[in-house]
Formats: C-alpha cells, structure tokens, sequence
C-alpha cells in the first residue's frame, strides 16, 4: 500500500478523552474513530490488525475443532424469556422493539440462539461432540463506556458453545478451548495468565478468565511469580488426546482474580506472591444444563434416554484484544506491534520522495517485497524524513526499510526493527533475505 | 473437514414457509436458519459461501482502489439529523433509545458517518481520490420480510464511498467502480446487467443498478438481447486509465428497469428487445454534494477555494448474492454452485466407509487434496451411498469425488462434475491431476 493513497489520519497531539495509552494511541495513530459513546469506527490502519487478530483466533478454534458459523446481531426477547435471562440482563442490554411492536435485543451473547438452533438439528449423541463458534459484534449498554475498544458497547467478539452428552466430554471440551486459549494469545506475543472466575451472568460453577497483566487493567489479580518467568504457554498441543493432566500442570501454578482470591487459603509463600493489574480477553465456563434445561434441548444417550446436552461457553473479545496488545507493547514513540498482528509487516521509507534513484529503488523493494508475500507500507509521500520516522515509530510496523540518497549511491540501505530500534546498514538483498526470512 | 465432525442439518421435505427455490435450498441444504423474521443464522455450510462471495467483492474493491475500513453497526440519529434523512427514512430504519435515552439506530447505509469520518480527516484536494468502503451488518426493517436472505432484514453489505474535488473526478471513481461490479459479479459466476435506475433515499441523478435475470426476480427488466449473448463483462480492466470509453461501449447496450424503461422512447426493436425479471445485486450513486454541502464536508481545491466534496456512493447486497446465485444455478437435485464461491471444492465420497480399503484409499485422497490447498468434505458417515449422492447434489459441490470397493481393487476412482453431471472413471492420480490444476 503506498502511503499518498492510503488513509490513515495520524494525530499530533494526545486526544484529552484518552485516559489510557492504548485509546491514545489508536487515535493518534489513525486506527479508530469514535462514533458515539462507546462506538468506533475503524480506520483502514485498526482494521487490518483487527482482521489479522481476528483470523489467528480462528485458526486456533479451528485447530481444536469448533466449527465457524455466523448468528446474527439482532436476536428476539421470547427466546431470552425462554431461558429467564430477559429480566436478569438488566439495562445492559440493548432493546428494541421493532416496526410491528415485537420485542428484540442486541444480543450480548448467544447461549440462547445457539441452543435453540442445536435443539432443532441435533437428536442423537451420535452427533457429538459439537463445539460452534462465530466471531460477531455484540452490543452492551455499559453506563460508563471508557478506555476507547477496551470497554466500548459495541464489540466484537468471538463465542463458542460447546454440546457433549455428559459432564466428562464437556470437561474435555472445556479443556481443549482452554489450550486453545492459550496458543491464540502466545501467537500474539500476549503471556495470558488463566485465573479461576467468577461466572457472573453466564452460569455454571467452573470458569476461567485469561488475563494479561498491565498496569492500566481493570481487574486486580494475584498470581504466583512462576507465571512471569516461565514461558509454559507455548507448547504444541494434541487436541485428540487427553488434555486434563496439561490442563492440571498449568493450573498447578496459582493464579486469582481478586474476587476469587482469598489470602488466607492461598498456597503461594508471599515472597513468591505477584500482585498485579490485569486486562481480562478471554473468559470461559462450563455451565452444564443451565440452558438445555429450560429450553428443552435434549439428546439420546448411548443407552437410549433422553438427557439435557451439557454445555459450555467460550468468549474472547476480538475488539478488545489490539488495545490489550498495545497495553502490553508499547514505547514513548508509539506502538510497537508483535509481528503476527502487525497491520503492515514492513515500512518502506523514501528519504527523498521525488529524487528518481531514491524512487527507483524503493518501487525496486516495493515490488520485490509484495511478491515475496509481504505487507507494506510505502511512505512515498513529499513529506519529511522525519515525519516519515515519526509515522512509522507511531503506527508501530515491526520493520523499517530506509532508502536515502547517500545509501543508494553506496548500494546501501538501512534496516530498522522497531521493537529494539537497532538500525543496520546492508545491500538491498541482504536486507530483503532478512526481511523473508523474518 | 469430515462430514462425521461437520454441523450439516439437512431437511428432507421442503419447508413450507419458503416460496422460491433459493431460499427451500439454503433452508434444506443447511446453510442458514431463521433466527426471527427476517434475520437469519448462517450455519456452518452457508457461512462458508458468504466468506468467498465476501471475499470476492473484497478482492475487487482493492483492485479498483478503494481502501477497506469498518464502520459500526450502530449510529447516532443527530448525524441523520445532520443530513435530513432521519424523518425521511421512514419506518424501515430500526431506531433504538439506549439507557441515557439517547436516539440511536441500526444503520441502513453510511452515507453520514462515513462523511463525518472523511470531513474530520482531509482538508486538501491533494489527498483526493478516496473511496472507503466497508463490509458490514446492515438493517432494514422491511414490513413483509420474505424470500429467505433475499430480502432480510438484517443483511450484510458492502458499501464503499467516493470522494473527489471535483465532477470529473467523481465521475471517474464511479467508472471504476462500475468496471469492478463487472468483474466482481463475473467472477461469481453471474451476469449482472447495468441498468439505469431510480436513486430513491440515497439521492443524486446518476444511478445503476446490476441486475442478475432470474425467473423469480422482483424486478421487471427490459434489455437489448445483445446481453443474452455476448460475454462483454469479462474484459481485463485497466483502473489507471480512463474508463470512460469502455462504460460507454457496455451502456450502449440498452438494458432498464420498469420505472426507467419508456416502450416509446426505446432504441431497441422489438424482435431484439427482452423482457424479463431479474435481481438486483448491486446498486451505484453519484449523488455529488448531497450529503458534504449540510453536512460542512469540505476541501481546498487547486485554487485555494474551499468547496464541498462531490460524492458517491456504491453498494453490493452480499448477502443477497448467495439467494441470487442459486436461483441462477441449482437443479432438481439442488444446488449448482459456481467454482468460486462453493463452500468446498470437492466432495470425497467414501462408498463404503469402515471398509479398510475404502477407507485407506479416502484418507490418502483427502491428505493429498488438501495438501494441494484444496477444501474437501470428506463423506465419512455409515450413510448409504445413494444418501452420500444427494447430500453432495442437494449442496452443490463443483465435484464429487467417489470411492468405492469395486474401483479401489480396479484402482479407479469415479469424478462427477456436478454441474453436466458427467461421471468419469479414472485412477486416482488422474483425478487428482484433473482437481488441482481446476
């Protein structure tokens, strides 16, 4: 993409409704907008990390079996009575009632509709185990929306449901989206720490939220110093085996939300007890019956009876996820993208737009690096070297290929990463090696 | 993906409440469900259609230069206060109060916002040409809903926006968009016809609208039979040159809807003038300063005289599309999807799945398929073979892939093309041969 038709409206000074760094900088940077209280609409520049995070949480639900399909935004107030949940949601829910006087909601999940659509479909254990997700925008009429698309009211976020005939299958669903968790945010150069939670408004007694921890986070937690110095979330996973002894050694290391945490049963000597502020971006829960009770969604056992399937739930939120990443990688320039969510993989600076060896190198690396599979980000425009620098710091690509004059006639460019900020001078093609190899 | 772990709901008889083909096959064929009137579910099979026609549309939208972004689902009414629309939109436009009883709604078409965004970005002529556009949920509170996604009331679109300083400039944005409708809908499968239409609540007095001819159509259509016969919508496109000469060859073609079609003035003979009904799929606007003149959406042109921006906008019904295609492309058995958009490639069918040797010979198949970068269902059920038959007819799979005992000791393999309904046998690496290089 080359910057002069590109659109990213860049910001020179902190916007004053920016509380946290996160909101600062993805207005600063040109990502989002805000469109009304709690709503964004996103620039070109948040769009592509939101795609690119969005596609790695796919891949990893894919990769631990759930299925991806689509349920829609607007959803009906009978279904929410069916389960008790109309009354209980309270004002944080959207509704609406629609030209003919029916009553409908914005859903903020999807327990219901899910349940509805697997009863009128599945009738056999046969056809189980089944884990459904979608990756859709939710709406939540928080009071107080704050800290731009940390706590926006339209969202976007990824729910899975899990069916299995029995508490044992659905444990062992819980668990693979439980290891699931843990590779999409490890992908996205996140440490997400799974604490035990509270299940609030979803149900169910077993429940974790993955927690990155960040000074500006919302939620106080506790957790055993193990987990800052160990890089246990990275393993390679076997989703066809058992995962509850993996599951169990994670757990083993002690990690609480405030509300869970309790000092006088804590088994972590304080010497070795972090306290810290953390972002919540995933939560599940195993709720069992809660919903397939009331809403009559059964299936036939092996041995012929009728039985409420058991379920759980399995949320990340998507939107939330690239002010979390920004939370976590950050400097006094800018944003510092981890590479795998990067919305450009490379910055390609002219130093003299408009000089034709500067721009026949350039469109040289341009093409050469587009047909290697490379993202770029082509600062062709006649503004300043150094308003090109401070660009690129700010919207945080994780490379930076320098082409001025005094290099191009030395048959030399510079190659800058942005996390380190180490700069180094090599050929073209060194720097391309490097580049795809990357 | 394996049919054994798929969510593929099929329904035998055909539903009742369906009154043309697309929406009793999208309903039998298990792609989608009706959630509430008008609103559907899209299951796993349809949600995989609605991303490669989602792709599609977007492939060609940054080919003809426009720049992806995502706005909200939900807006303000103060903004369409800002235009005058929000009285003038009427009952279809879902409007909402939240718990500050703020007016809100569930946007229709982003004309507003999108012109909110452009006027706080860009003050010169010199960051023009921009088209934005965004594939997103959209409402329209149709008081009779019907013809399943066809004419939903939440439905997704894409609809991208122009901004030029000037007429000439707006005039050529339109034109490429106009060229990348042709291709995109060509690309489908389909031959949408440009017709001169009506520019209803969007404003302005240029208009096309891109109509796909089908018997079940909403529309009465008069065109040249010219369009019947030639393939004049697959020509390479350059979007840097003028486009002005090839729009003008294709509208010399005559093609109107009802309401613009005058028999008196028609330039067409009756012996060369079709009647028909048709779909539309797309629809495209210039409406020059309709929404920047109230709205303060301004730029310094060349000159240095502020001026506001000339317009336009352009939409595609994406999820329309998918109702539409099938009404193009189905038969007794069901549907006949278009190589580009069907949900998978292939379908493996395994004759006689817990045999060994069928088995063994399947599992190959679908490794090396898949290596090949090819999506499979894989038809692993201890279904009966004529069952596995009509599940592939009745979704639609471009090929059929069939394994059974007397071929595996033959070693022959029998490929059906769905579409002729050609049945070849051949050994395997032929048929594999035949797949990948499809």
């Amino acid at each position: 993409m080359r910057l002069s038709r590109f659109f990213l409206p860049l910001i020179k000074e902190n916007p004053s409704e920016a509380q946290i760094v996160s909101h600062r900088l993805m207005l600063r940077a040109g990502m989002v907008r805000q469109a009304s209280a709690g709503i964004y609409s996103w620039l070109p520049l948040g769009h592509r990390v939101l795609r690119k995070v969005e596609q790695i949480v796919r891949e990893e639900q894919d990769r631990a079996g759930a299925i991806e399909m689509l349920m829609p935004t607007i959803q009906s107030a009978d279904l929410w009575r069916a389960s008790g949940r109309y009354e209980d949601y309270g004002k944080e829910m959207l509704r609406i009632v629609d030209r003919h006087e029916r009553e409908m909601l914005y859903g903020p999940t999807n327990e219901e509709l899910v349940t509805e659509i697997f009863r009128n479909a599945v009738k056999s254990y046969k056809d189980l185990p089944l884990n459904l997700y979608h990756i859709q925008w939710k709406f939540r009429d928080e009071v107080r929306p704050r800290f731009g698309v940390m706590r926006g009211r339209e969202f976007l976020m990824k729910d899975a449901y899990s069916f299995d005939v029995d508490a044992k299958g659905a444990r062992a669903a819980y668990n693979r989206m439980f290891m699931a968790y843990l590779r999409t945010f490890a992908r996205m150069g996140l440490k997400a720490i799974p604490m035990r939670a509270d299940t609030g408004p979803i149900g169910g007694d077993l429940s974790h939220e993955f927690i990155i921890l960040a000074e500006t986070g919302e939620s106080e937690v506790y957790c055993d110093a193990a987990w800052l110095e160990t890089d246990m979330l990275k393993a390679d996973i076997d989703f066809a085996a058992d995962l509850q002894p993996a599951v169990e050694a994670i757990l083993a290391n002690y990690a609480a939300t405030s509300e869970m945490h309790d000092a006088a049963k804590c088994p972590v000597p304080p010497e070795r007890l972090h306290k810290a502020r953390g972002i919540e971006v995933g939560h599940i829960f195993y709720f069992g019956t809660k919903y397939s009770k009331p809403m009559g969604a059964n299936v036939v056992g092996p041995d012929g009876a009728l039985v409420p399937v058991e379920m759980g739930s399995y949320g990340i939120g998507v939107s939330r996820l690239l002010g979390a990443i920004i939370e976590a990688s950050h400097d006094d320039a800018g944003i510092v993208w981890p590479d795998a969510v990067a919305p450009f993989d490379v910055g390609l600076v002219n130093l003299r737009s408009g000089d034709a060896k500067c721009d026949e190198a350039c469109e040289a690396l341009y093409a050469r690096l587009q047909a290697a599979g490379k993202d770029v980000l082509y600062a062709d425009t006649a503004e300043s070297a150094g308003a090109k620098f401070a660009t690129m710091d700010l919207i945080g690509l994780p490379w930076q290929l320098v082409v001025g004059p005094r290099g191009v006639a030395a048959g030399k460019v510079e190659l800058k990463r942005r996390k380190t900020g180490e700069r180094v001078e090599m050929s073209a093609d060194e720097a391309l090696n490097r580049l795809t190899a990357a």
